[in-house]
């Protein structure tokens, strides 16, 4: 598992946190997605052969949020 | 129908907007429900016999966001 800390553009409330968390959470191989509003940060860990970073990006940027 | 337009804090971004539109637009005697996200404003025509502003702005504060 490979543990990234990505900056997050757009999250300004609770329901951000719960789109974001959710649809990443779903990811195949995609474990402990934690939103910090204040940061403006997610972090999570992924287990690359299951799932790419690539792919982890777009999940967020389908959700409307940009990727810093 | 009376027309008001109240000033609703911690709206932030389009998932604030549906949750407020939404639950507020559900009650009976309401109409023409948009909120302002610029503005930090709500605006609606309701039916006073049959909704009570307190009862809208309970809708409200029961999403988490407050009546200014």
């Amino acid at each position: 598992m490979k543990e990234i800390t990505l900056d997050v553009r757009g999250m300004s409330c609770g329901h951000c946190v719960n789109a974001i968390e959710g649809s990443v959470g779903e990811l195949q191989g995609v474990r402990h997605v934690k939103v910090d509003l204040q940061k403006a940060q997610l972090s999570l860990s992924y287990d690359e052969s299951a799932v790419s970073l690539s792919e982890i990006q777009e999940a967020i940027e389908d959700q409307g949020y940009e990727v810093a």
